[in-house]
């Protein structure tokens, strides 16, 4: 196989987020189940949007904020996502390139609007997510730049994007190209309703073809169906060579067949907005592994992006990563 | 005359910014003078925009960011504006009306864009600004809906309105409705090159029309093209019922025809983004005013709403205003 020219490419639905703060109350109103992602179509986005209070724009999206991060820590990076080419979806592709990710996915030129998550924080930090998907599930396997995964080290994919037939296929042909290659696969597992949809393919995908898997502590006891999060562990280290598994402030876990690593989260002085936490700490953990670090430092970079992610409003960093994590490069 | 239904309307510039975090070497590589107001058209708008870091969105525009201040602060505020009607329109339409404030101007069906303005914030929390005023430009004195500016208290008009003829028709027209109906009209200088571009006129406007009157040091002093502040004290006492007149870190000072109050300014914990620091301080001072207010509360009001704004990203308020200056209502 040819040397990888690309450290990670991230296939994901691409996504301009609307914040805003919001209050408990407001959640209960609305019938928003607090601290989830629900998925509504466009005659609801504008309801709740005419509902909620201002907001401020950022570019979004779970595997492409990933994406966003591993690029502005350095590493060779690429996202493949579907926006349309309308003022949302230009400021959706101004910011990937700018973060330096390589993102040449055609902008739709019909069809629904560029994908927007309306966001709510509340007061304790929390984010409440209505994602009115648009464009982002227009995605099809055509989309997938077979030399662009080819060249790269590492494939992360967004389990959002298996709810759309398009994103499936994409995924399945940027698999079947990590095959033939001899690239890795990794797999975020996004949220656990996301599990709850898609349980039993999950799980195929994780035994079969994963070889990095993220998810946090929920999400994998779903996916297993068990009832500890020891048992989990147990239950992924069987099949994943490599499995990255969150616990918010307990810090994470990152377990191989006969490894395991207890990596403590990173102090925050003011928790403001955990969207994104997550998503950036995929972008560490991914970040050190294409440079080929020990999975202990990995896990460290990824609880220092989380870390940095949640202490202001928004899922792209706004601190200089590279600088954060400097004292840890060995 | 009619008891005023509404406290404060503003005509201004329908803008959304696009911030992004700047070095000062950037700005010297592509001619961006530092810490001032640029105007520029569509293709050069597109150059910056290219060259930019991650941006985010947030509704701005001078007079739109004083105005949704005044309504956060309780006030009843209206506001007179152009988008079009694509999204970045929707969103300012959105962000103003979810801050209170009654906005009825028709958006464009067609024509250019919805104003943007590309922000550079350096680190020492500068702001320097390039503006594409696209829609923004395109008011016409049929957009000023002659029965809000007859109920309102105040009329605030910003400066750099003055620049399209439509603009200049559409204050002329305001400030024909005002003296009919015996309400107060305000103008802010905006920024010292506007100044430069219509001395004459503002001069003009400033000694016959203006009873309340927004400058920063600079302004006021090429205003009357005078030597020192004082001098320029001297010279607006003459002619302005009130001027409100701010210096950064010294504070403001406020001026009728027989007294001054010197105000100082509000202690910031940390610095961030300066970008709407003057619209802040005008929203402060204008809803403590028409609440009928001593004038040194009203620029303690002001000190208030502009050391919030200057202390996060964007010109639209994130803490609630009425609570930061709750401890000064009489």
């Amino acid at each position: 196989m040819a040397e990888a020219s690309i450290d990670v490419v991230g296939i994901g639905n691409a996504i301009v987020d609307v914040l805003t703060r919001s209050t408990n109350a407001f959640l209960e109103q609305n019938d928003l189940p607090k601290g989830i992602m629900t998925l509504i179509d466009g005659d609801r986005a504008e309801e709740i949007y005419g509902l909620m209070g201002p907001g401020v724009e950022i570019s979004g999206g779970s595997a492409a904020n990933t994406i966003a991060g591993i690029a502005q820590l350095g590493s060779r990076a690429g996202f493949i996502g579907k926006v349309r080419d309308d003022q949302l979806g230009q400021v959706f592709a101004h910011d990937i390139r700018a973060a330096g990710v390589r993102f040449e996915t055609p902008l739709a030129a019909g069809g629904p609007p560029t994908a927007r998550c309306l966001i709510m924080v509340t007061p304790d930090a929390q984010r409440t997510m209505t994602a009115y998907l648009g464009a982002a599930h227009e995605i099809t396997d055509d989309d997938v730049d077979s030399d662009l995964v080819a060249a790269a080290q590492v494939t992360y994919l967004e389990g959002y994007l298996w709810d759309p037939p398009g994103g499936k296929a994409a995924f399945r042909k940027a698999m079947a190209i990590c095959a033939a290659n001899k690239r890795k696969i990794s797999l975020t597992l996004s949220d656990p309703f996301c599990v709850d949809r898609h349980r039993e393919e999950f799980v195929d995908l994780v035994e079969n073809q994963v070889d990095i898997l993220f998810a946090n502590e929920e999400e994998i006891i779903s996916l297993f169906q068990v009832d500890t999060f020891e048992d989990a562990v147990a239950a992924v280290r069987q099949h994943c060579e490599i499995s990255a598994l969150t616990r918010s402030e307990k810090g994470s876990v990152i377990v191989t067949n006969d490894h395991m690593y207890e990596i403590t989260a990173e102090p925050v002085a003011s928790l403001v907005d955990t969207t994104g936490a997550g998503d950036l700490y995929a972008a560490g953990f991914l970040h050190g592994y294409s440079q080929g670090l020990d999975l202990a430092l990995c896990g460290q970079f990824g609880a220092i992006a989380a870390a940095e992610i949640i202490s202001h409003v928004g899922a792209r960093p706004e601190a200089d990563l590279k600088t954060l994590i400097g004292h840890l490069i060995p």
